[in-house]
């Protein structure tokens, strides 16, 4: 499966230089064929850019975690920036506060919050509270926010619908607590214990909190109540800067991968909710950066959603503005996606992604379309997303000999 | 290499679910080309079902261990099942009790023995006593079975020829005890020893069955000795229903197989000698299981025997039932061999075999035969066994995603 080097022999023969890499990554990208057509999205859409572009480069396809696995966005991601996210975990509380773009400070502690109901007793009716609205979610969360419990200052952010996360801003703070979820309903919330004794002052401001959550929230039914889990503090991961000798940059316009650019230590740069504007802010920051994660989330929203022809729209938009991503001459592109969301299967999947490397030293192969069945016989073959850094920063010439 | 996911991760993520998987294993699929025709077995068997799945499917090559090794059956089947041979490793006695298909219970201790010659200095004359009968093999091992040594049953079983299994039944028993067979000539038999302290009890049972299986065989030259090696016990792998949350069954008509199958928690069903019998067992079983293993071992021993037209017909016959399998509409079904056995090579070989893999959601590739060097430009590439059931249960839809 994820075979990667381990980041330290990386580390030791990255050396800095003034080429530059750029990797587009297309959200959802792979897909499955219409059975109408027995074409896939990427195949259907009309992409002379990206077809020329392989034709002039070396293409393969990725498997994001390993074969038969289907990854969510974050692990995804972290594979495609070198990190084997079998390896690298991010706890559940960090995970939902990265997704928000929450600027997480090393010693907080995040943690997962649902908001639920309670009956008269205080036992959970619903885990969800009926899944309220976004907006009632917002109203909740600036009721709960700001507390300060035994000096640790409690910050309360909406995720969507009865989903937030809750982070406990202190001294000393440790997460081995247990989650208050009891995962059921017709039973109370469980009290946080400390799973080793260093974690008693994290489980005692939790409960407090929840005690106070719960009479704070007492009118406001169904959400009367808030369950915690996956208390978790900022992994210390070693950041793309130190492994790879880079200054790198994060150019995108969702929440959850600016979060996970800053978790692998990017500078997100800020940008414009469009494909244009992504392009633009590369433009403008382009000779301050050699590497630049170029983000496009259309396609694979549009996957989820079960609408083939957007998500074909959106790849045919990628191709459409590659000319002026072309025109400012990295030394190296990388096109690819994170993982496949078919539309047919309206979610993420495990299939292969296509892959496309485009250098001055690549040896190109002879594919000369960009698409799954065309990538299937590139010269690239079929390798683990973890290795696509190794591979960007050798055509980059980035990489020193190994030994003698 | 085998670079296999841990199964506690793919236990994470396996969820039950109402779909079906037939995984039918043709034993020693693989071949090399005939110098006659520079075509190999698969490719010069006429197999149009085979082929119709095929343009269907998607297909690749697998590594049974990996590039270059040449797997026994025993490892071979454990990757096709998830188990990465070289970390769940099995003694060699109870590998030979699992070719007998002997019931091991989980205290049994088994040891690999040879009927061997010794002289009248009782040095040892000829390791396998000539290689006698299987037919006297069952007529010694008869008189050497049922002893009862310090309240310690032993249980001798015939193998064929000159092997044997001896199991210890009793309790406290520890395997960590030295072989009696000292690999030599012109030595005598050595006596077996406690490796520790706790196996002591083990080697005195063994050093006494010995002696008296030497007064009772005194008259039965050249089969008038034992050696024993590889005590061991049944290892407690764990189940494929914890790991993939599957409710697994196995056809197969050779007693290793059953064996293997049972080793790693299959039901394995009642079934008769031939591949229509196990068709049969197929089809009169399947509302009751979620995961078919379905063994044909015919190819394996024409491929053994050098004979190159009798495999052909083997395969050909597969292809000839494959319909009644096919009729059944599994959600997934998956073609391959444990290894390769060229015929020309008359024994297993470490040359990758063909696999097709066939769902909905498989993403076909341009693959329209199944065969070695079709199956080159298969879109699942070249991949290591132990992925083939993490890539079943995805294409099945039990798999579910990992990380948000």
């Amino acid at each position: 499966m994820v075979n990667a080097f381990n980041l330290e022999f990386i580390e030791s023969i990255s050396i800095p230089s003034s080429t530059k890499i750029v990797l587009l990554v297309i959200d959802g990208l792979g897909g499955l064929p219409n059975p109408e057509t027995g074409k896939t999205e990427l195949e259907i859409a009309n992409t002379p850019n990206l077809d020329k572009l392989a034709a002039h480069g070396i293409c393969g396809l990725i498997d994001p975690v390993g074969p038969g696995i289907t990854p969510g966005s974050l692990p995804a991601h972290l594979a495609l920036f070198g990190y084997n996210p079998t390896t690298f975990e991010v706890g559940r509380g960090v995970v939902e506060a990265i997704g928000i773009d929450f600027n997480l400070q090393p010693e907080d502690i995040a943690a997962r919050g649902n908001f639920c109901t309670v009956d008269e007793a205080g036992l959970v009716t619903n885990r969800r509270a009926g899944r309220i609205t976004t907006e009632e979610c917002i109203r909740l969360c600036q009721l709960l926010d700001g507390m300060v419990i035994d000096k640790v200052s409690t910050l309360v952010r909406p995720v969507s619908e009865h989903r937030l996360v809750v982070v406990f801003r202190g001294e000393g703070l440790v997460p081995d607590a247990s989650d208050s979820d009891p995962q059921q309903i017709g039973v109370a919330p469980k009290s946080v214990n400390a799973l080793r004794l260093e974690a008693s002052g994290m489980a005692s401001v939790a409960n407090q909190f929840i005690a106070k959550a719960g009479v704070i929230l007492a009118e406001h039914h169904p959400a009367n109540m808030v369950l915690l889990r996956g208390f978790s503090k900022h992994p210390h991961f070693p950041s793309m800067g130190e492994i790879y000798a880079l200054q790198p940059a994060a150019i995108a316009s969702y929440p959850m991968y600016r979060g996970v650019a800053k978790l692998v230590g990017m500078k997100v740069l800020e940008t414009g909710p469009s494909i244009e504007d992504e392009l633009a802010t590369l433009k403008q920051n382009y000779t301050n950066h050699d590497f630049f994660f170029l983000h496009i989330k259309g396609a694979d929203s549009a996957g989820e959603d079960g609408d083939f022809s957007r998500k074909v729209k959106v790849i045919e938009q990628v191709d459409n503005v590659l000319p002026s991503l072309t025109s400012l001459e990295p030394d190296v592109i990388v096109v690819t996606g994170d993982h496949s969301t078919p539309a047919i299967l309206k979610g993420h999947s495990w299939h292969p992604v296509p892959i496309l490397l485009y250098s001055k030293w690549c040896r190109q192969d002879r594919v000369n379309e960009f698409s799954e069945s065309a990538c299937v016989s590139g010269g690239l073959g079929r390798f683990p997303a973890t290795q696509i850094m190794p591979l960007a920063m050798a055509n980059a010439l980035k990489l020193t000999k190994f030994g003698a």
